[in-house]
């Protein structure tokens, strides 16, 4: 069984990263050669020549084309080979396998499954982004030695942040503040409300807090790695309801979780906010701040990665937080095992009898 | 089969490593988090939160117990869960396993096997370690990329010394004499004289000897890995009988051998002697020359064991000097053949009967 | 099935890179201690002491012996063991075993089969070793991190330079000029000619050469891994015949393919030329530029390994220029498993009858 959902957009990176040059990445263990052809449109195909298996990013571009770099062998953006050196004819199997690709908000998606199940109205979206009151600023690739399920779970997962955050996101204040959990469609939600408490380290700092103030924290992971953290704060004496969280200080910390293999994931992140639009220092304070806990998950993720590589003489433990962690596990499980059995037609609406 | 022996006290270093301060450390594969409570008791325990796999030793302490850096599970020094934050209860199965501990002499062992077959009576001891004509000295540890086997068949194999350590421990003169081995218990035996022949590097330096001397190695192995040398020298003229060498410069060199994992172990090496009492210049002196032994013998047991992981066409050989070495191996299979049959109770005095 | 021919002289090296001292190399996976007697003759052993399998080279010369460097059993030239410490006799299984080798012209070559079978005749030469019109020049060992027959099949493959070396010794002008291919005994061919074309770097540089030149490439691969390339440029207006290249600037570039194991090989490479005989500035000059070809293909058959090593979902396809790599695949597979069933008798001239 394959360990990565394929029939998913992926996110390759920002549109910023990708320009004429060959660039070289990989998604769900695929070799990947990405270009912005002279026209704008950017291609992402197999990275291997179908002859002697060299990477084609090791070639040149010629014109809108990818020439090899051992033989010469010569493909356009759609995988076609449109030259043999040394021969007339062009064999049928000289192709590399092309891949969808979109840019969205200056986001790279890539489609990783079969091509004509690839929907761009799938991808993710959110109305923020095109809304003049929200400011979006694209962060950077966080670059993560663990599977992309440890990271994945870890953004749906509202508990660890008192003890893993504790000078910037979370407080001990919250340690024991239950967890609400629910899904709908293609999310999965976890939320909890800290009421009247002293603002956390990121809020001191950009809420502009004295007293103490409510905190919310909903993570919403969108199938089957995007996650939206809704977090922001509010003085406590507004009383605000939770449908009203708009009249605070939101954040909306957005993570692109892209498995690159088993034991190698990226987590491209970026924010949209609703305060300091414009202000590009803000920008990069609170890229700062991010940074600080973004070093702390992944120093976690990766020792709970390296410990997951041991012999195991026991089965882990689940507690009563892991609620919307093992909803995620399950549905990716069955998303894996849907795909596996996609040639039955099953998924297309076939049936299954049984007789007795 | 396992490869180690499990109901065994292995060294985990001296006292003074290990303080209040979470210590990560890894015997016979296990890793152990290692803390000194507040009362100074010492406590090791499995090294994985059961919920998530992280590291304990990655949390850190609240008063006596350790609270996981993830999500905050709690346990104490004996391994009981005490908090699961985000809920009441605590599960049974919340619990890191145990290992119990004792220091003696500023050594601290460890029992990796069933806790209730932990007898600190067996732990290693030396009545000179209370004896006011001798002097202790803790010296460092050694880390060896080789399988502990080797490391401990070498503790018991006299030849090696004329070969390995030509200029500090051996010499040519001792080349030929033939080695003598015994056993007795627990302990295996391999020992000879090297009589009238000019002091080696050590007996030079340490000895003030100036004419030939009778020089003796004691190669004592301790089932399962550690080992007393006890080596010495005295004047050639009063001939020395074998029984008398407390008349001569004597010392025990202490090797305390832990299996890491596999290919990797830890050698603690210390000595006791019976000259220059509480003299440290005298120590580090002696260190220093240790020091180049050991480092001689890290490099022949590291290729030694990378050798070994090589496809062998043929067995390798045995010879005469092998009769310890020889010995020592087999009771270490036949401890780990008895630990794997453990539970069918022969070892507690079950009887094997046979009908024909 | 093993990966490699065993039946055949490998190149260990050039006669000045052995001496007197110790020298531990590898090939097809064999770790061979070697050393130069006092006599001069060169001997290549078995590198692993049948006794606790320290390579012997660890240890040291005792006059024409080697000293294991742990217990000190010592073997002579020919792998006969002539010491055994602490015991009389020496069992017949006290060996290691001995591989035959030969110096010509500066060039160390080992049998690396069933010594019974060695014979120097076979060892690859050329008369040009011998002719005063020829300067023979020695390079260097170019050490590639891949299977040795990627790094063989480029060699009998005129087809890559156009791209793999667009500045030394190829250009666009033979992008599609055929290759043409032929066998002889053990002797593979591919070249083309490049008619009346712009000198490419390499002949711009050494063959003063202003106006239109033919340029040829023999490529000849001599079973199962010397290549001699025989190339050479020389003035259009002479339309000279394919007989006639001798006229012409000619350069022998000779390839030694060692494959040390199935992913790392050494390539040591020498030229012999007809020109600028005894220069040595134009050894070192050529030297440079051929250094500047070398690690375009280093870094090319690295990828290839490395995309190898990958799981494929589609087989690679072969192209028109692909002839000569094909027929040399071909037969490394056929004389591998002829070794496999060597037992047999069928290669020593047995027959196979079958019954119907």
């Amino acid at each position: 069984m394959t360990s990565f959902v394929r029939n998913a957009w992926y996110v390759a990176g920002w549109s910023r990263d990708f320009g004429e040059a060959l660039s070289a990445i990989e998604i769900t263990g695929q070799p990947l050669v990405m270009f912005r052809e002279e026209g704008g449109t950017l291609r992402a195909l197999e990275d291997r020549c179908p002859h002697r298996l060299l990477p084609l990013s090791k070639g040149k571009r010629i014109g809108d084309t990818i020439q090899c770099g051992y033989h010469g062998m010569t493909f356009d953006g759609t995988g076609q080979c449109v030259r043999v050196p040394g021969q007339e004819n062009t064999p049928k199997s000289a192709y590399v396998e092309a891949f969808p690709v979109e840019e969205r908000h200056g986001i790279v998606w890539i489609w990783m499954g079969t091509p004509e199940r690839a929907d761009p109205a799938q991808i993710f979206d959110l109305s923020q982004f095109s809304d003049a009151g929200w400011h979006a600023h694209h962060g950077e690739a966080l670059h993560i030695r663990s599977n992309y399920l440890n990271v994945a779970e870890n953004l749906v997962d509202p508990a660890h942040v008192s003890f893993v955050h504790p000078t910037t996101l979370g407080s001990a204040a919250s340690e024991n503040v239950p967890v609400h959990v629910s899904t709908s469609g293609e999310v999965i939600s976890a939320w909890r409300w800290i009421r009247d408490a002293p603002p956390v380290g990121f809020f001191q700092k950009f809420g502009g807090f004295e007293g103490n103030v409510d905190r919310w924290h909903y993570y919403d992971l969108h199938m089957p790695s995007t996650a939206v953290i809704d977090f922001g704060s509010i003085d406590a004496a507004a009383n605000c309801a939770e449908e009203d969280r708009g009249q605070g200080v939101r954040i909306f910390a957005l993570h692109f979780v892209t498995p690159v293999r088993e034991d190698y994931t990226i987590d491209h992140w970026m924010h949209l906010r609703n305060s300091a639009l414009g202000d590009e220092d803000a920008s990069a304070q609170m890229d700062a701040m991010f940074k600080v806990a973004f070093a702390e998950d992944k120093e976690i993720l990766e020792a709970v990665h390296a410990s997951e590589q041991r012999v195991q003489r026991r089965k882990p433990i689940r507690i009563a937080i892991d609620a919307a962690p093992n909803v995620y596990r399950k549905r990716i499980r069955d998303r894996i095992a849907a795909e596996a059995t996609d040639d039955l037609g099953l998924a297309e609406g076939g049936s299954f009898i049984t007789h007795d």
